[in-house]
């Protein structure tokens, strides 16, 4: 597997956008379209909210038939409460850029992010659609990865390219934070496109489950938004034989598919509002998944946790209280916690552990918190960041 | 109903103590005891952590008598994830106690609050426990009030006088919080005296009901600790006719109680690490108590939420979204969200409300938001704080 450039336009073709057209009050960029050449295998996964935006609503439609040519997504308004307006106009911009690009209205899937609560500035699309759709390339991924951002304070985008039997493959990704990441999905999208020839039955499976191992394991502050999705485009163009789940070539797209996943998820994680320092937190030994996920999710949310990595303090008791609260069954007699390879507690009871063994630790830019529970063989992962001063500034004021 | 001062040395047969021992570092107090002249009925509710204090586990068992002469606090350390140590502790601290006290071990009640992962500095408390219990005093609760204080900024006690059929009986109260508060119980610290004379089962009743709606309701950062618990003692020294729960009386008390007892959470939440607001979060109008409860924990554990209040913003968007991943069931297109008595959303669109009105409500100390899903007659409520610079300041470095 290689690494390669060009994002989500790195794959065969792929042509993409992204523009500002007046949405964002400071005049960055704010609307952004990855667009296949063909109609290609779509696949996606969106929050789980029971307020969704208008946008994403339409586009829960228009993904049913499992195919689509475009993804389209403004960044700054996430059209979302503002009652029948929101899904009116969220028609209204997928057929106009239908007609542009000759296909039909449910080729076409949209979302929006933003502000919750305002209208789209419809003028601004209407004259910002076409402009963007002239200037579509092969190039564009990177423009259109700086157009879907909101808080994020980089583009995040990966591309990976694989041997298929012979025959070169591309995977290519981008995805926006930053805030309110947590699962399922959060303010977060992401964007994934392939060449590949593959089943769409195949693409879904293979998705899902990367996307569940990935996506699906960000968290940020706990918070899940109205707008999030993930979705994925495979168009064909790379002709390889088609592949299937019992070849080598399936575990080798698998692979980099994961691999485009987890990139994007940590360059999400790492760009969390405010965030100093990457921690991954690892929960081992569960006598269940269940109990493995509900006690490195709590983890990860605890504001104490988050904040004592902030402060590079080697502060356990607030993991084991998380741990004590999750909900997971465990017995706390058995439990060890390590931060980085240094081992902290052991079977519940301190550890007499060098404090500047500690601090180097946490020191670093990511940060491994890691607990056995000794009960079972379940594991599970999330993905979080520190929590800063930065946090509180960028959401004490975001609307304004 | 008549506030009075005093605490929980203001009903009749209390004494109390508070002093500096030495467990803390910058040595404020950190040792404090509430002793009543007469074994009292005891009731207390305790945190649902898997993970307990090794002081909380000893008096959980003490406790099961539903008798107790006093309640001893150390602040500073928890006792907790020490091993067997702690527990060992626990009962020499108790047992010298009583010995001291001439009751049996099992009537004092101990509970320890701090750092967690360190032995208590036994030599300190071995000189500290008979200095305190010398200078008991029937004026010495405010006292003990300061010397369960951990990052607390002020101390937190109230009391009140009422007549129950022409005998005058006084409630007392203090608490500690501040972060780490969560239902069920954290953090926190609670100690409710009375000198009324009630059946222990009627008790046990009308405190647990209490606490319910009071002390579970407070949310700082939604991570719950494992040393927590709210006791009541009740000694009968009033001397008024027994409570019957038939009774104006009955109500009379109930009223006082819950009074003392929100007094002191709202105190609590008010003085949550760095929180600038008391901020309450009500919802009405959901389809089943749990629908309520749900919803309300979301919105007042949303860091979004919290950052908002803090930076004045009326951003109600966050409001919609934490009541969507709530869990709670509910039609987003019925969904009423006020911010004071200011409707910002009514069926789940937007409404084009006045800033500045906003504003003003938002500058407030104290801020109520209301939600009615409109579906139907539960409600639940829940007090919480804003999230500031200074909670990440104070978290950051708790330890050292």
């Amino acid at each position: 597997m290689a690494i390669v450039n060009g994002g989500v336009t790195a794959p065969k073709g792929y042509k993409a956008s992204g523009i500002a057209c007046g949405i964002k009050k400071n005049g960055q960029k704010d609307l952004a379209i990855l667009c296949s050449d063909d109609i290609a295998s779509a696949v996606g996964v969106f929050t789980t909210n029971v307020v969704k935006g208008h946008s994403l609503q339409l586009t829960m439609e228009h993904i049913k038939n499992k195919k689509a040519k475009a993804v389209l997504i403004n960044s700054g308004n996430a059209n979302a409460c503002v009652g029948e307006l929101g899904y009116d106009n969220a028609v209204d911009i997928t057929k106009m850029t239908s007609t542009i690009l000759n296909c039909t209205q449910e080729d076409i899937l949209f979302n929006s992010t933003g502000v919750i609560g305002q209208p789209l500035k419809m003028d601004a699309l209407n004259a910002g659609i076409p402009k963007m759709l002239s200037s579509l390339s092969s190039t564009g991924g990177n423009n259109a990865a700086e157009a879907i951002m909101t808080t994020d304070t980089v583009a995040k985008e990966v591309a990976v390219e694989i041997e298929l039997s012979g025959q070169k493959v591309r995977i290519g990704g981008m995805a926006k934070g930053s805030g309110m990441i947590h699962p399922n999905m959060a303010t977060m999208i992401g964007i994934i496109s392939t060449d590949a020839v593959i089943e769409p039955e195949l693409l879904e499976k293979v998705f899902k489950n990367a996307v569940n191992y990935t996506f699906n394991k960000i968290s940020v502050d706990g918070d899940t938004s109205v707008c999030d999705m993930v979705v994925m485009l495979a168009n064909g163009k790379a002709d390889n034989s088609p592949i299937s789940d019992e070849s080598n070539d399936y575990q080798t797209f698998v692979e980099a598919l994961n691999y485009v996943c987890d990139t994007l998820s940590k360059k999400i994680a790492k760009d969390g509002e405010g965030a100093t320092k990457l921690v991954e937190i690892a929960v081992d030994g569960a006598s269940t998944q269940e109990d493995a996920f509900m006690m490195a999710t709590a983890i990860a949310k605890s504001p104490l946790v988050k904040t004592a990595m902030f402060g590079e303090d080697a502060n356990w008791g607030r993991i084991i209280t998380a741990a004590g609260y999750s909900g997971a069954k465990f017995d706390p007699n058995l439990i060890d916690i390590f931060i980085g390879n240094l081992l902290v507690c052991k079977g519940g009871v301190a550890i007499d552990f060098d404090e500047d063994v500690a601090k180097k630790i946490l020191q670093q830019k990511e940060i491994n918190i890691s607990i056995n529970l000794n009960q079972g063989t379940y594991f599970d992962r999330m993905l979080t960041c520190d929590f800063s001063y930065d946090y509180v500034k960028i959401n004490g004021s975001y609307r304004s």
